[in-house]
């Protein structure tokens, strides 16, 4: 497929000669923030723990996350209009790991989560929260990646001291184990 | 806008009441992994430092990450066939803060940067890196989101003894600060 026109376009994915195991091992030395995202498309409440929610746009408010067609979740999310993204701080593990497990009922325990008033199931013990509308959707490779246009955010004031708590610290998660970022890890 | 559908699908993106600040807040707690990315689509090279690179699917081997309208690579990489996302270690803050940096050239130490025989200018110090073709874009909010799937990777291999070094433990940047995770951040 390699032709003389060094700058081609691609209009098709070529097949690609790097293995899964390749690829895994290229990203395992790569952290992520840890996020729960919960939406109800009329079919009931689902929730599942995200380590691919990034910020895009500032102005106008829009993230991005991915799904797997591999999770019990995904048709759920892809359906619905709006969805709560959870940023989670190293106090709601808990939550991290719950949207982590499959096979149970992440709604089991119904003193964890509650409804905002528009609808959407949430964690309200999450340290900030942002409940958007989906606004565009790519297919890439058996996933979706969904952009989401903030419509309301929750997160604790500018200069409120419990968020410098051990708890509302960031959860990292990296190469199968959980980490808790704070002074201790900062780089001099 | 509220009608009483609640379920209803979204067309066109509502204005958001979110103001950047409020949306800001709510991310100030998202840590994540760093990354640059270089291109040349023919135009000389560029290097722009990420906080949003994600796998979004080992096989195919794809990877998702955004450039901002408002940096100076973006054209070139909105425009590049291919591209290298290295994903960096502790070690590598240096290249980390240079894709950083704006106002100057990115590529005047010849010693620290070179170019695969493919020709995409590249940073062999990187901990890993994957050289990709861009599969799918997605305008978001101003933004461009890049598909990418892996042509051909680099990474320690597995077992390697190197890659528990301090220098290759992951970086992490989070409101303005640069972590390293290790023993010292994990969660018991």
């Amino acid at each position: 497929m390699v032709t003389s026109d060094e700058h081609r376009l691609v209009p098709h994915p070529t097949p690609s000669s790097v293995t899964p195991e390749q690829f895994k091992a290229a990203f395992r030395n790569h952290p992520a923030g840890v996020a729960v995202i919960t939406a109800d498309a009329g079919d009931g409440p689902v929730a599942l723990t995200a380590t691919s929610v990034f910020s895009v746009s500032a102005e106008p408010p829009v993230l991005v996350f991915s799904v797997s067609e591999h999770s019990s979740s995904t048709p759920t999310i892809r359906r619905a209009a709006t969805v709560v993204v959870h940023l989670l701080g190293a106090g709601q593990l808990d939550i991290a790991k719950l949207g982590a497990t499959s096979g149970i009922d992440r709604f089991a325990d119904t003193s964890i989560w509650s409804r905002l008033p528009t609808g959407e199931p949430y964690f309200p013990a999450a340290h900030a929260w942002i409940r958007g509308e989906v606004v565009n959707q790519m297919e890439v490779g058996g996933s979706t990646v969904v952009a989401v246009q903030a419509l309301e955010t929750h997160a604790p004031p500018p200069g409120d001291h419990s968020a410098d708590a051990e708890e509302a610290q960031p959860l990292v998660y990296h190469n199968r184990t959980w980490h808790r970022l704070g002074d201790h890890s900062k780089i001099a």
